[in-house]
């Protein structure tokens, strides 16, 4: 057995059932030991932006890391975006980054960089392995440590992947979440029954549905308003659930929803700050005369302390569940706001919605509140070009599933190769393309930031028409099956069509910008 | 004048004329301040590994650097990849990386990451900003600090670039480099007139005419042979210019090209290394009892070098200039030999080739050799996705020159977006995609390494079939005209159509894998 193959029997056996991939030469041996592992599935990306983004996604739904293998220094780079998404969203990933062999790292070969740099970049866990017979060993270590939500990075150098002496190591029992005090749940309840104004910010797992059950019932039982963080990893919401709104993405936005908040609780979620920094604007968000308390560290066990804190202040509460309700299906040219009715009124049960629709899918929350049970996976870090990866991850996750990516135009076009994996591998994504053929948040950040003046270079900057983008031709050529809408009808005719086959397709829908 | 305006009269003033940009919130005040500044033109890419390219092939071809514009950490990620060719290539570059305002630094905004990390990767110069009076005379001296043939990091905080009170510096004498002592060019004399088999390998600007002149001369006078680096920068050839080969990219090819070499003269370029390791195999391809001499090191004045020592062993000796020749155009279906064969047939006075084209590229330094004077980009670094974005900058610096890009598949996918670039600012590149449905470098290198018994999964990994790429439409969809090549009569027609035409046009070309 050679250091690749207990490397890769290691992780099937600690349960890691994917591998996300873009190789080279580096990697070759990796590459064909995956053959003597069956457990473990190959998916090929064309970038490594698509495979870390599809390691996030698939994580995010399965609840288990998948790998990913990058190609030394310099494709590793190409992953680190959505690495970036993936720490924000306390994603669980392994990532496998092959090196030169170790004899080859004094000779500055035209690839050799230095890769400490970047994996210290992605924080989490690092280890480079020295040897084939400890390279099992290394690989469980890597899983467990990306369990509790980080990235683990396994730098593999070719030697130790083609040595002979290979081991494939035990799997480490994953280490439960760190639990919350009882004094800490005591110290809470009592801020919730003091009636003054209160605000539980819901973060990480507090927005899957054991989570918001129990916040729901605490809401109903305290009176204190809840709210989940801006960009939840994933939340579970619809008929059925408590729905929870977001917190904004803009700082006013923010600053409106806590007016007049005395407390504001934090559970699982850090507290607010502005995405961005204003000319004379404030960074942190939590208002003047606003005691913030943590009920629970992002990372420890916040579903456990929300329902240990309902059995105390909302003994015998019912939560508060969302009614079935769908907005009607709209007719007429696409709006910003119609196509979202289009989605709130046709979305399937169980849909995942991998939401990268940026200022154009601004009503989307409101149209499919009351749409049929699904969850939804935001931009965690701001790095764009998650949408389309994080949709392959979520179907290679859940292949039963409908997966719809809600694309932004300039967005998608970072990782548009994604569409070509959705197509090798069959995957049942409907992507919705909002193409406005802008950079809208930018035109409306122009103004924001104060600098009104902008001419006509700079408005050249943000805009992405001259020439359109043509996402029928694009995902075509890719060999995606596409259609292009723009009317609220068209979009419903081709979005239901696109449900009832199997495997994927793309939507260009012509949508106006906003701004 | 605020910062940002400061900044970018200085960057004009000190030369830089163009701005490579993909810019978001934190930049805007540079966004805005673009059009304050007439000289500085502004061209955007939909991603930023374009972006870093595009300013790569700028600076190779117009001698001076271009200036990115970057959006923090996530941003400056995507642009890594290139940033590596471009320093592999000793490429001038001076990044704009815009970073959150100072005070918001501290709050771990979503987009909040360790930029340090990123710009100590590059390599180079790095400096923040810290305030607006000052990043006039920073950019002046990133300027400086890129012209001796690296990269410059220039790290912006937005309240640096909103703030009033920036003072434009002037610009700062570009450095001289360093020259070659004559007591080292009379000991290389010593070598060359031996008599004993040597070898002179030219890097840097030895690849250029002037190098290559001289180089030339020595070479007629002396008996000795000259190669140049495996991967230049940009090497000038064609009828007129003296003919030298590259080293080859496999360790066997090295090998036997430097087979019983007793001296190795080093002019601008390192000694050969293996790319990849392979078990049981060198690293370090300078023979056995084979001598290495530095004439001048990386980044010296390696063309006065070689004009001195011309001067002192090849007095009134003329080089050595290629004859005008070119192949007969082929008919019938592509080959990887064929294909290369229309390309030197038609290739146009002066044409800028380039060459991302891997193993389907390997016969175009034979078939074009005889072709009308021209230059040739080439993958310095290995780091995939190079080919579109240098073709970029090498339009926008060379206006009156026919760019070709000669852009492998594989490759293609990586930074696929260049195209609208191309397309936006109507650059005249005729780009041909070489369709062999593979990463066929790989299914070499399984072998090669040794990993012979590869099955499905890991042949999987490396076919880039089901379903086929189309770039016909993928390019069209971006806004640039395209056709499909399956015969040696259609590539020819279709290259020939393209030339005479302004603006991009992609031809798909349907070439066999070489493996």
């Amino acid at each position: 057995m050679n250091g690749a193959q207990a490397l890769i029997r290691t992780l099937a056996d600690s349960g890691v059932e994917v591998c996300f991939a873009n190789p080279g030469t580096s990697e070759m041996h990796f590459v064909a030991a995956l053959d003597t592992v069956p457990e473990v599935r190959g998916v090929l990306a064309l970038f490594e932006g698509v495979v870390t983004g599809a390691a996030d996604g698939y994580a995010r739904m399965a609840d288990r890391p998948a790998a990913t293998l990058l190609h030394l220094g310099p494709g590793m780079v190409n992953g680190l975006a959505n690495l970036h998404n993936a720490r924000r969203a306390h994603t669980p990933v392994v990532n496998v980054i092959g090196d030169h062999a170790t004899h080859h790292k004094t000779v500055d070969a035209p690839l050799e960089s230095d890769i400490d740099a970047l994996t210290g970049w992605t924080g989490g866990w690092t280890r480079t392995s020295t040897a084939a017979a400890s390279v099992g060993a290394d690989a469980a270590e890597a899983v467990a440590a990306a369990a509790g939500g980080r990235i683990a990075n396994l730098v593999l150098p070719a030697d130790v992947s083609w040595g002979e002496g290979g081991v494939a190591a035990q799997p480490i029992p994953v280490q439960p979440r760190s639990t919350v005090e009882d004094s800490v749940l005591a110290e809470i309840a009592e801020v919730l029954r003091s009636g003054e104004s209160t605000v539980v910010l819901l973060g990480g797992g507090a927005t899957r549905e054991r989570g918001l059950r129990a916040a729901s019932r605490i809401a109903a039982a305290t009176g204190v308003k809840l709210f989940a963080e801006t960009f939840p990893a994933r939340i579970e919401r619809g008929a059925g659930l408590p729905a929870v709104d977001r917190l904004g993405y803009l700082a006013e936005q923010v600053q409106w929803q806590l007016t007049d908040v005395r407390h504001l609780v934090l559970a699982g979620a850090k507290a607010p700050v502005s995405f961005f920094a204003y000319p004379g604007k404030a960074s942190e968000l939590t208002p003047d005369g606003c005691a913030a308390h943590t009920l629970a560290e992002v990372g420890s066990d916040v579903v456990d302390a929300l329902e240990r804190l309902a059995d105390l202040v909302a003994k015998g509460v019912e939560p508060l569940l969302q009614a079935e309700s769908r907005p009607a299906l709209p007719s007429g040219p696409l709006t910003p706001q119609n196509w979202t009715e289009v989605i709130g009124a046709l979305l399937p049960e169980g849909a995942i919605i991998s939401d990268e629709a940026n200022t154009s899918g601004l009503m989307i929350p409101m149209t499919t509140a009351g749409a049929p049970r699904h969850d939804v996976l935001t931009l965690t870090g701001g790095a764009i070009g998650q949408g389309l990866p994080v949709a392959v991850g979520a179907a290679v996750a859940c292949p039963d599933r409908p997966v719809i990516c809600l694309q932004a135009d300039g967005s998608a076009m970072y990782t548009i190769s994604a569409l070509w994996t959705m197509a090798r591998e069959n995957l049942n994504v409907t992507t919705v393309i909002l193409n406005n053929r802008a950079y809208a948040i930018l035109r409306m950040e122009l103004t924001r930031v104060g600098a009104e003046a902008a001419g006509p270079k700079a408005k050249a900057l943000l805009d992405l028409a001259q020439p359109d983008l043509d996402f029928v031709q694009i995902a075509r050529g890719m060999g995606v099956s596409a259609t292009r809408a723009t009317t609220a009808e068209e979009l419903a005719e081709q979005f239901a069509a696109a449900l009832e086959r199997p495997g994927p397709h793309l939507i260009d829908a012509i949508v106006p910008s906003l701004i």
